[in-house]
């Protein structure tokens, strides 16, 4: 069972696209491309107050989690984070896409544990990962539990970590460390 | 005669701080440090669709700018930018200071023209470079005549490079290619 | 024809992963990921002295290219970068791979010309680009002609630039900038 | 008492820099330009394999510190990391010097505890934090008592962070995250 197990529930794909079987196949035959995102809360001077995690139920646990989703065909990276924020805040979060594509980390989860912090049972999946600070308001979608707003020192607390999965609490830790609010 | 005239004019400091004397004394004995602001309108997906210029007129000349000034004593960068983004374009531009404290770039203004592509006549300043989304009015203000919103392709044009001073021109060039819009 | 029409001749890969047909079709179903590296000599100081441009001849023409190819499953990205690097540079290049993970920018090669300056008639590549400095000698390979060092100036001269495909003029000039190097 | 006593201590500076009494006075008026150095030793694909520590002996205890430094009026940042790190490490630790001017973070040292992260009792510095990778033989010089290599866990332990000083602790688990290593 792997970190990412809502990003096979993608939105329905134009014809042309692959369909579960095949991706199911290529899943063991290249690594796919995401984009791990940490919704944030900025006070007036940027600096970062909040930061969202949802709460997924998987199997017979809850964890907490960050946005996470496939980049599609013919899809820009921006596009796909516009859209995998509103699939799991919802449509009015206003999200505030940088204006630089590069991102301030780059994870590797390796079907294989221990390759890299970040593991994927069902997969090889490279994720561009980008801290997107939302203004608006946000509303658990699809299969998100809830969403909650803590502050750095609480993401950083062993309690959340351990609640999430697949290496999740290394990217948070990572994406604190970069906007220099590492408790 | 300098690119960054205007920051000698800042505002009123608290006792304590430098006196102008004082000021241009050290100006002969220490990197001073200072903050550049490239100003961008965004569009919905974070790419970069305007990039506002000041026209400053300087001695005989009228030349484009970017945003630049001194960092206080006591004040944080964010502080800084913000201090700066609203002295240059007024009160309700909204901007949109970063989450994370590392800039695009550090632009090292050197007194001796060639040792680094910046110059400054005046004094040794490293300026730490952020590219600030703006989304409300601007209005120039102090010793800028206007504000121009250009388009990267025109940023990216002799004509504009050439009414920058100082080595802007390759400050605004480097923004460019960081925000992936470089013509 | 695209830029990347060597990365279609790839290594002998093991057992498990796609047969070139399989790949061909994959191409027009997802984003492949791959690297671009910018190979540079640095002075005593860190200072990118020189930039290594492959030479190809392709079809009828012959360009200038960036070391690019794609990422294999279950291949780190390190390791993606030190392959390809022995590839086209040989096996003697001693290329100083970077320490973080984070590329300078990200090219998103379109199928479709003016999506992105970036463009592969082939497929939809996503390609994280870094700058590695390399210190041994290097020798072109494979469908290399050969590789030849240049200044910076030299890099971002018309010359030069019109002579790559694909957009990797713009990377290029992109990678310039992220080093300080941008003319 | 201060991260950074030693660099009270700079090496002989040309007339015409300031003397120690004005130092003393400026340190009251303006922020100080410094650099902050986590010299790192590298594994054949780029990853940190070991940090290296110095152990200072400051006022009745021993702490484990960065290497940190003032910029000098005139010099590059490049050339402030070869002296401070050759002040530190010795003449043949062969540092590796970043080709991008850009730091990973930026840590900017108050006089009052709590603005940020990092206090330094005697000044207002702002550090540009860069992680440098050593090739060479290091050996402690000046007032560093020895200089110790450990892992990433090492480094992230208890143990180890609860010795550094003015909030280096943090500096160093965000230079950990740049480079993908934090535990």
């Amino acid at each position: 069972m792997g970190v990412m197990t809502d990003m096979a529930e993608l939105p329905p794909e134009p014809s042309g696209w692959l369909s579960d079987r095949e991706l199911q196949h290529v899943r063991r035959e290249l690594p796919l491309l995401y984009v791990n995102v940490v919704p944030v809360r900025l006070d007036a001077s940027g600096q970062v107050a909040e930061i969202g995690l949802l709460l997924r139920a998987d199997d017979d646990a809850i964890h907490r989690a960050l946005i996470a989703g496939r980049v599609l065909y013919h899809e820009r990276i921006r596009d796909a984070l516009i859209r995998h924020i509103e699939k799991d805040l919802g449509g009015v979060a206003l999200p505030r896409i940088p204006a630089s594509p590069t991102p301030f980390t780059v994870a590797e989860y390796f079907p294989t544990a221990g390759v890299t912090p970040f593991h994927d049972s069902r997969q090889h999946a490279v994720a561009l990962a980008y801290v997107v600070p939302v203004d608006g308001d946000c509303e658990p979608r699809q299969n998100a539990l809830d969403i909650v707003w803590i502050t750095p020192e609480e993401a950083a607390s062993e309690e959340v970590l351990r609640d999430m999965t697949g290496g999740q609490d290394t990217l948070l830790r990572q994406a604190l460390a970069f906007c220099g609010v590492l408790p």
